[in-house]
């Protein structure tokens, strides 16, 4: 069992910028995503996108204040188990909850924050008779482990950035690739769309469009894939594959913390604006997945109520501890790696 | 008389954001200040000191994040009341308020925003019997505009950054620069100590501790200072000096909104969580200068607050107009000058 201070549903922004408020507090964190990477949304949806309403950055990419809020972090030694949903919770006699995840791991914490964004994003899934009876064994719907396709052969489905970029990808790792997709059409960044079809050119990738896969066949394992094209012959073909990736994008659930018993309102856990308890003690919630009155769904908002929820995290753990609030640049960062960040002091010299 | 939509009290970091976030809302600003720059303490107490909790900075000086923040804000064209105090407030007919600085400047606006930090920062005074005579007559608190003393005698009393720098700034401005201290020691970085020192062996600057300054002599303007070292001898010498400036430290003070009718805790202003109004419609109070449950005084939460301050500052000033969110990653950012700043779009082409 997995053990902390302050257990984080969901490691976007919001839930990394609470290692570190936790840390100066002395809390350790540790964070479920069911995404295989931090940084959700931005990480996930839209690294390369800029956001421009991060105080102090005039511009930022997503993906690259993922990178700094991960550096910022860093000290504070994090706990990481990704790729996992969170799927049950359970409050133990000595008031610590435990949250198991969807792989059956467990962890142990006195306190739970929900940073879950909009919601664990799930992959929308093509309708294919016996795509369940292949996850794992073939399908899969999220590239957690590019090396995982080293020469084997690859269909991936879709017509997104996410199609691109992974057939762009593995068109150098695995033996096969081949893209199919609805429309002759792709959307996605400019760049992406041209390396295709250089790719494409050089014989390096196979592109089957307009076309949709219509069935998968295999005893155990997927074994091949059955295409047909989208024109007035609908021609059909098989074609060999030991893997098929359908990257039709993903869309964020609430999912199982939905029946936690936290007050729902408008799929967003109702909290107090004092310091984003949800209605079970000991429970919070923080950034997008929170509501309250005036709420803005906003990553700048997260960060202020990440550090809010920290104060009273401190309160619940150290009932009898007083903590006096040091500003960072008088009392520097102290990692439990053992670092030290502080500001240069100042001396006291004589000038003679 | 200047006319705006949100008047803000204070130049720091939150006022300075809460101009980008009116801005996305097409609203524009007008910032008073008593400091002769923006900023706030950041830029005036510690410049090149680093913080460490700014969200996705893993360390960033102060200095540098007002320059980001005056950057991010730059397109929204500001406006600037610097180097003055709020002084007085009242209430048009019409709903708006007008503001008048300790200089007779009148501004008016419909919402008025205070990020009055820890208050107007006040020049700590040495006690000398005409020392007020002598105000803007050879006598000054704070520099606003070295160039003031380019080839003037100066003398400058104190131990600390301001002291230090200031006269190595000066040394090369001024004709003579003489630098008096109630000690030996000097108290600050050890890169300015040591400058002091090697300008003192150059002989372009005059060193005279410990010392303090005991009375100010002239007709009109400030024409000589007598000083008394501080030893068993007592010696007292008569020095020619155009200008005084003592660099005491700087003491922050509620001031005169104090008196403006709103309701003080603790030396803060109580706001609502919901939109951080004061009790006054139309006056809101964001930053460190405001109080309410659970209230932390970090920039951080500044940022938070003024955001939520426009939502509602809008509503106030456009009562009938609905606003709907766009993020800046989807809707980028337009600026009033005509510029645009937004991500790159998508394409959507034809692969063949």
């Amino acid at each position: 069992m997995i053990k902390t201070d302050i257990l984080i549903i969901g490691a976007g922004p919001t839930g990394l910028f609470a290692v570190f408020e936790a840390g100066l507090l002395k809390l350790k964190c540790h964070l479920i995503d069911a995404l295989p990477q931090a940084g959700g949304q931005c990480a996930e949806i839209y690294p390369k996108k800029p956001i421009y309403d991060i105080p102090g950055f005039p511009e930022v990419l997503a993906g690259d204040l993922v990178d700094n809020l991960m550096e910022q972090i860093k000290s504070f030694q994090p706990g990481f188990t990704l790729g996992e949903r969170a799927e049950t919770i359970e409050k133990l006699e000595d008031g610590s909850f435990v949250v198991t995840t969807n792989k059956g791991i467990k962890h142990n914490a006195p306190v739970v924050a929900i940073a879950g964004g909009l919601g664990s994003f799930e992959p929308r899934k093509p309708l294919l008779d016996n795509l369940a009876k292949f996850e794992d064994k073939g399908v899969a719907y999220m590239i957690k482990d590019p090396e995982v396709y080293r020469d084997k052969k690859v269909v991936i489905a879709g017509g997104g950035d996410s199609a691109l970029d992974w057939s762009i990808f593995l068109a150098d790792v695995a033996a096969q690739v081949t893209l199919v997709h609805r429309r002759n059409e792709f959307r996605g960044a400019l760049d992406s769309v041209e390396k295709v079809q250089e790719l494409k050119n050089q014989g390096k990738l196979n592109l089957i469009t307009p076309a949709e896969i219509i069935a998968l066949n295999g005893d155990e394992a997927l074994e091949s894939v059955l295409i047909r094209k989208i024109s007035d012959a609908k021609e059909e073909l098989v074609l060999e594959v030991d893997d098929f990736i359908p990257l039709f994008g993903l869309s964020p659930k609430l999912g199982p913390i939905g029946d936690w018993g936290l007050e729902i309102e408008k799929n967003a856990i109702k909290v107090d604006t004092f310091d984003y308890q949800t209605n079970i003690p000991g429970i919070y919630a923080i950034g997008d997945v929170n509501t309250y009155p005036g709420k803005l769904k906003l990553i700048l908002c997260g960060f202020h109520e990440a550090t809010l929820m920290c104060q009273s995290a401190f309160q619940k753990i150290h009932p009898d501890k007083k903590y006096v609030m040091k500003y960072t640049t008088v009392g520097g960062v102290s990692g439990f790696d053992g670092t030290k960040k502080e500001a240069p002091k100042a001396v006291v010299k004589k000038i003679e």
